[in-house]
């Protein structure tokens, strides 16, 4: 359980004075998560989500922030930041920088039909048309360059095989810098977790704590390799008809380039490599007080192999 | 049936490209209103209506429009504008100016209860409290300027007990100006029908195009006239239990000031008059081209006749 910070009703209570959405009805701490702190809010006016920020920089926190309320009002499901009394998305609670978001129905899958994959494959088209207009910016934090600091920070920790493909996979990677495909605002850790349905559609998308500007097809190659998996627990394996239903989908309301085509292949790489880092990081490197176990990296490192073996995948 | 300006799928569908919501599924004319043409707009991403604007000054829009986004943001439950592709809320459909925005779940209620009422009373307090830091302005366009141009207007179509009524309300209200007490953005015509309940709770408030600066408490008037008759169709006396239950509930939010309630039964009569003169005015000045029958002037006559007589109206 991530509750870094305990909030209680009272402290609550006194806190949703500065806003305007009724009394406090309940509040329920949420599991889920290993950055922030997140409770559940209930007021008499609705459902919300409270997030006491634990480790972000506060000088980001701006731009995660400002994103969802950019991305709510172009009609995109996320959670719509909640202004204050002083017209603020950002306070203080408990010494923690906070905010108040709405709280989205529905409930996220764990294995996804061909019609979800193109759910997501269609929303992350529309929020990446959504977000050209939005004028923050903060490079994505877990880009090649936070790679090259994590693959220093792991090297010590691998066995040889692993050292092998981590090395070839950096140097591919560094041969292969796309400085003329589309960028924008990505969301970069959509993930099945992050994803709620209800019924056939998507009610909401969640957690953007990991957003940044990139290419917008990491964003998509990020998605592929969570979401088409044949079986995420056994066969990493992209399965054909998620894949071409996630990517026709999200071609049809953005087309993709040629040059995104031809990316697409690396793409894929990129995005496990980024995964794989993390993982190793977490697994070798935790940190003190870090209340969730580490997911176990070799999910990725077997897709960041596989993906490098295996022929175009259904870019077509 | 209030469709002034017809809107086919085909060109729905080629205007809704400029939003990142979805393709159309669906859409369907709404009949009530008079002021504008509405729709039911269903997209892959969700509900929405839109909106074109038929009368409204076109330099008006932003402030009705910038007003539902503040209060959005704030958590009120009124419609969200949708922003289109360039980032912007207004747009043109069939060269009306055209706006989309949230549909709220829920209906109104036509006998709203005691709690209903109460309801009501916190969510005005919340609404009042949200829109203080709103920078638009626009004096509301029904205030008392507009009702001495009204008056001049309907005045050679009144009974003599008409025009003595009108005439000493009208001198009542010019003895009674209130400039001390505190003002904001209002919403100026929330009757029951611009409510929708979803179980005990207010789940929306709609149309804001009569808003505009002006006493908070005269917001709370308007609403007590129509929410808390004993019956709207036969006996428009004031009904003690859902009055007190609107204005506790509001003054629990935000407390009431002494100078309020000194002015509370004039605000009553001014609410009154401002309603009974724009019926009179719709019905003896039917706009050409109209849709929608003109609503009977004599609810109004008789709701002003009433204020005018009762003692203290349960502000205590």
């Amino acid at each position: 359980m991530s509750v870094y910070t305990p909030v209680s009703e009272a402290q609550l209570s006194a806190w949703l004075g500065n806003y305007s959405v009724g009394a406090l009805v309940s509040c329920e701490p949420i599991k889920a998560g290993i950055e922030n702190t997140n409770y559940f809010v209930t007021t008499a006016q609705g459902r919300f989500v409270l997030t006491l920020f634990e480790r972000l920089p506060a000088e980001e926190l701006p731009f995660y922030i400002n994103l969802m309320a950019h991305l709510a009002r172009h009609g995109i499901p996320c959670p719509a930041p909640i202004a204050d009394l002083s017209d603020r998305y950002l306070q203080h609670l408990n010494g923690k920088p906070a905010a108040l978001v709405t709280r989205l129905p529905g409930k996220s899958v764990e294995r996804p039909t061909e019609a979800q994959c193109a759910e997501l494959g269609a929303l992350l088209g529309r929020m990446h048309l959504a977000a050209r207009s939005y004028a923050g910016y903060l490079e994505n934090p877990r880009g090649p360059r936070w790679w090259r600091f994590a693959a220093r920070e792991v090297a010590g920790f691998l066995h040889a095989p692993q050292k092998v493909l981590l090395e070839s996979e950096m140097a591919f990677q560094a041969g292969h810098r796309f400085p003329d495909l589309p960028r924008g605002p990505v969301h970069a850790d959509l993930f099945r977790d992050n994803a709620l349905f209800e019924g056939p559609r998507i009610s909401g998308v969640v957690d953007f704590y990991f957003a940044g500007v990139d290419c917008l097809l990491y964003d998509v190659a990020v998605c592929v390799n969570d979401w088409c998996l044949v079986d995420p627990a056994s066969d990493r394996r992209l399965d054909a008809a998620r894949t071409r239903a996630l990517l026709a989908a999200c071609h049809a309301v953005r087309p993709f380039s040629p040059l995104e085509r031809e990316a697409w292949p690396a793409m894929l790489r990129a995005a496990a490599l980024r995964f794989w880092l993390s993982r190793l990081y977490d697994f070798h490197l935790p940190r003190s007080g870090m209340m969730v176990h580490a997911h176990d990296p070799e999910h990725f490192r077997e897709i960041l192999e596989l993906r490098g073996r295996a022929a175009a995948p259904w870019m077509d």
